[in-house]
């Protein structure tokens, strides 16, 4: 959590981390910011002081949001310098880089860069600004970096926020439920009032007016049936008709409307009913979520262990799994969760590969046993998002039901 | 354009480029993968030949609709590979890596590394694989990229879909417009038909519907009034009631759902009447506008040109510009337009200070002249986005009128 970072930084004996990037979303700086989404922008923090951030002057108002000290590209002289560089950034950046080492007093040692941004650029600047300021080189890390760490773990702030995503997250959920259920059916085509199929498009515009309803969006959820539901990231064909008795995927992963926290959620849902094959995956799903629940004792606890147990249980009743077959499309194909947050994807990582993760208080993290088989037409997958409390509780925010069979009641 | 890739590869002395990066928003990735937006995965391209497309075996069904050759990281033993380093990432990459300089027969030379991500991990890896592997050192650009120069014009295609942005865009306008003068005042304050104050939140919700139901999406629209207007990037505040007489910039820069090509364009509002101040103010806006485009005479001109002809309006009514007071927060404080794509600001720029900026067949640009004075209440900005045609003629794809002074018809 927050309160990490300088712990992290001293273990990697950085002297400051700046973090940098484009307009794009960017997650550290964003956690930084507390959570305001500043378009552009540089964040400089010295080990042991609270960051400060650097943006154009027209963000001003915006950033002040932040509680950050905030400071204009202007007030480090960022206009002056552009000029003398006869408006080439090639020159003058560097020049205004030495401008942010004087101005926050950065020591001798290394900074850390972090953010997400331009990698084409920035491998490049790494480089001359280590060369022309080499008491500062500028570093990256590879494997577990420190925003890695950081995030591994949520303060109270943190998890208040998660939890009311999620409960925004589930209400739709419920909407989409009941939406769905409205509609008749005409032979195994699922309709409208007018008779016209109720089509997967039709249900993601729906999924998307609830969710920016309650300031949430989404990023690409994941509505696919039959085949489709087959392959674990088919996001589905948006004119496929809804059909009872298939198999639907439906992986709804929405973030705060803007950039911010996400909750990441998934159903398996059969419209009218279900085939005996879907059920009978669907049963040994169910099983093995709940022996991913069964498997944890303890924060400290390797990761690992819950998913070598869900692994043992697929493995045991015949099926094709990633540790018995790597690279299988067939069977049980995927790791069992991740750690969500700023991020879909945090550490830590529920494979059976990494090792070195481990159980901690203040996690969050996904468990999404899944079983896929796309050429008979059939994939399940369910997947519920978990706190780890201050009681070493393993606690499930996502408290939408795991109903399989979506009755119509439409006329 | 696309097509320009291989004598900028060329000119860059690359015998490969690769463009890699997390599950953000990664436009030089969806601009090689034809607009399809792969969550994850690498293209590499070698000078001459046809990118192909790395993915994760989940995500071959999605990556095959870009039409690349696809391959999965297992056809490229990345499971193999992980497995033997024992789940370290650290010390997989670097042999997954030289799968892939054997597997596509990159020469020695030069790798450009592109694309969106996490800066911290690729600065270290790009250092690392390097020494690695010293007949392919990677290597990054600051100043103008290659992708920077291929965005820079647009071919066929891609206007035919910004084309198609902005009609939808133009749309949103007009249906904000009408959505708005259905209200009506008590006193000062718009009002709906409970009695209850439009807010500026309101209006944003609507705006977002109205997008999403054309299969847009905004981007964090500016919707700003009064003072807010006089600070160019302030968003406005979502609990602010609508006021008559009050200028409102209303900035729309939505993009193709889940990543695409943008629009963006301006309008300056005053609900019921203008001020003197305002309308005033307006008219210089417009006429500053009316010199931007008098100022254009054929494709080769450099673009500060334009820049300069406002600037010099400006100048001579008495407004500070960033030319006479660089960092002014008054007056006229920003660049007169940039370039618009896969990414809201692309080059080329028009800026009095980017002097080797010059206008071609195939630019799509926005011209956006403006003045702020958030000490009286007031900012104006007027945007429209253009294409450079194939005669050399400069067309605007916004269509909507631009009248300042929306009259309520509700009652």
């Amino acid at each position: 959590m927050k309160s990490d970072l300088d712990p992290l930084m001293a273990a990697r004996e950085l002297v400051a981390i700046v973090i940098t990037g484009g307009e794009h979303q960017n997650t550290p700086r964003a956690y930084l910011c507390n959570g305001v989404d500043i378009h552009g922008g540089m964040v400089v923090k010295r080990q042991g002081s609270e960051p400060a951030l650097i943006v154009s002057s027209m963000e001003i108002e915006e950033a002040a949001k932040s509680d950050l000290t905030v400071y204009s590209y202007d007030d480090l002289d960022w206009a002056q310098i552009y000029k003398d560089a006869e408006g080439d950034q090639k020159k003058a950046f560097p020049v205004f880089w030495g401008r942010v080492l004087e101005k926050f007093a950065i020591p001798p040692g290394k900074i850390g860069l972090y953010g997400t941004g331009d990698l084409n650029v920035w491998v490049e600047r790494a480089r001359q600004l280590s060369e022309m300021y080499p008491d500062n080189p500028i570093v990256g890390e590879t494997g577990m970096t420190l925003f890695d760490q950081a995030f591994v773990t949520k303060d109270a702030g943190e998890i208040h926020i998660l939890r009311e995503v999620a409960d925004k997250t589930c209400d739709v959920l419920r909407a989409t439920w009941d939406y769905i259920a409205r509609h008749r059916a005409e032979g195994e085509t699922v309709v409208k009032a007018d008779g016209a199929p109720l089509t997967i498009g039709d249900v993601k515009r729906f999924v998307r007016r609830e969710l920016m309803d309650r300031d949430l969006e989404d990023t690409d959820m994941i509505f696919a049936q039959g085949r489709d539901a087959g392959f674990p990231h088919s996001r589905g064909s948006a004119n496929m008709p809804l059909q009872l008795g298939q198999p639907i995927v439906f992986d709804l992963f929405p973030r705060q409307l803007g950039g911010g926290y996400y909750h990441d959620c998934t159903r398996t849902w059969s419209i009218g009913y279900a085939t005996e094959a879907v059920q009978a995956t669907y049963n040994q799903v169910m099983t093995a979520f709940q022996t991913a629940l069964d498997s944890y004792a303890e924060p400290g606890q390797p990761t690992h262990t819950m998913q070598d147990a869900v692994l043992d249980y697929y493995e045991a009743g015949g099926h094709p799994t990633i540790r018995s077959k790597p690279g299988t499309s067939e069977g049980y194909v995927h790791g069992l969760g991740h750690g969500v947050g700023l991020n879909i994807h945090e550490r830590p990582s529920l494979s059976h590969l990494a090792k070195e993760d481990i159980f901690q208080k203040g996690n969050f993290i996904t468990i999404e046993p899944g079983l896929y088989y796309p050429d008979r037409g059939l994939g399940v997958r369910v997947e519920d998002s978990f706190f780890i409390d201050e009681a070493g509780a393993l606690v499930s925010l996502t408290t939408f039901h795991k109903e399989l069979v979506l009755p119509l009641r439409g006329s």
